[in-house]
């Protein structure tokens, strides 16, 4: 796996580590990072994350006409504008893949914009990622055992894809290929909804008059249980609004099971609340096991 | 802070890490464990929590007659047999508290229960723990840098207050003090549901016919979020039953929350997502900043 150059539209948490990882794997020669605020590329630049940085309101498509691959890692919301200018641009031979949390959405905006580049285009998500953001938190082991999953289309190139796996597994990561569709199913029920249920649940607390004193009260179960509410908000709005249609439904359900909580309480119902948290201790204590190699540091977007 | 003989009722996680920072500290002399298991019983004594194991079907009073500290450290559905059992044989000189995670319910049971050996009690509940159970999961720094509150009654003794804050700052705790009903609001609002939420979550997950699929594309924020789930459900089911009115008011504030998160996100309304995402990070990580002294191990029950 060698890259001659590098092109990072977006040089945050995700965007930085992978540049980091890419440089300590020693296979990627330049990095041009590509960003909407100066300050932070020019906190890529003292990290060694990127050579260059150009702002997007600048003309960063030559930089885009020598690169040989391009990461895009920018909220979701902002996809169309930088797929428009981006297109045009690319030369013939370059890979482009991208690190959105939702796939259905990025996918239309790809087949809409891309044009006859769309072969060239493999749509990817790391289930990587920490309540960090920005360049100062790239992390060049971000990825290293975390899954990236792909969801390549009926159009795209096969040496597209290969190129954007081994870019994966040259951070460290494991790669799986699912249906954009599915894809997002899965992601709003063990990705979206958790985040914002984390979300939910500090808001509301922050909102209260006596909030100091409930927090005060506040431990580590709690710390651990909210921590992915410290995420950036920007990008978690445009990850509900991208995914709603499967978000409604996984709300819905998770509304259902609220219900019925509320009730097995409310009946002092021992047997359906041992039946409810039973499995879930049974599937969490599994599923742990499975994931050992999980460190400490980080969670999934 | 010097106990001569303390008896642990119920040598799990809580209990076991209480002997064990006790001995650390040098501040205890015998140490007698009584539970429902003699195989954790003598986890407990391999461990070298307690000195001697008594199970509670047998005559386990001869050994409170000769305690001068009593630390109750069960499941609150199971203090009733236990306060019953404990009242008369208590010396008058000794001191008991406890560790449950409700404070009304075991107050009421107190009043009931320990007849005039009622002012030698002091509620209380170290706001620490984690998803493991039982005397191997003991842990000597378990208390370091955690909060226990205690809910002392207007009858409770000067004496054996300050006692048991002894007790808890020789495990290495800070002590705070509330009102029994106050304690049990703000922890079914910063431990109970968020402990119940994540077990719905992970159970609700568990029981689809593709769990499987939906459980190895989970990261690590899945992982925080749900560590909690794999806590002792028979402890939670006792907590939610114990705590169910301050339970179903937060309850209801939560569904309240989602049906509006649903509707924002339905709505595309930018502006109310931003106010709660906003708003949720904003304290997350000023809540972060003023807990750092939080380690990476062990979550508040």
């Amino acid at each position: 796996m060698r890259i001659e150059r590098l092109a990072v539209i977006g040089v945050g948490l995700i965007g930085a580590s992978c540049a980091l990882a890419l440089r300590a794997a020693g296979a990627v020669g330049q990095v041009i990072g590509v960003g909407r605020s100066r300050a932070n590329l020019e906190r890529a630049l003292a990290r060694g994350a990127i050579d260059r940085g150009v702002v997007l309101d600048e003309d960063w498509t030559r930089e885009i006409a020598g690169a040989d691959f391009v990461l895009i890692a920018i909220p979701v919301a902002q996809y169309r504008g930088v797929l428009k200018t981006l297109a045009p641009a690319l030369p013939r031979h370059a890979v482009v893949t991208d690190a959105g949390s939702t796939k259905q959405d990025v996918v239309l905006a790809a087949r809409e914009l891309l044009g006859d580049r769309l072969p060239q285009f493999v749509p990817g998500h790391p289930i990587a990622g920490n309540e960090r953001s920005g360049a100062d938190a790239g992390d060049p082991s971000l990825y290293v055992g975390r899954q990236v999953i792909l969801t390549p289309l009926p159009e795209t190139s096969q040496a597209a894809l290969k190129r954007v796996e081994e870019f994966w597994t040259t951070c460290g990561a494991r790669v799986a290929r699912l249906d954009p569709a599915r894809h997002d199913r899965i992601l709003a029920a063990v990705s979206h909804l958790p985040h914002l249920l984390a979300f939910m649940l500090v808001s509301e607390l922050a909102s209260r008059k006596d909030s100091d004193e409930y927090l005060s009260n506040a431990g580590t179960g709690f710390r651990d249980f909210t921590r992915i509410a410290g995420s950036s908000p920007e990008m978690w709005r445009d990850i509900a609004l991208a995914n709603r249609d499967a978000l409604a439904i996984e709300i819905a359900t998770f509304r259902s099971a609220l219900e019925a909580l509320a009730l097995s309480i409310e009946h002092g119902d021992h047997a359906a609340l041992d039946t409810m948290l039973g499995r879930a201790a049974d599937a969490r204590r599994r599923w742990g096991e499975t994931t050992a190699g999980f460190g400490p540091g980080g969670n999934g977007a």
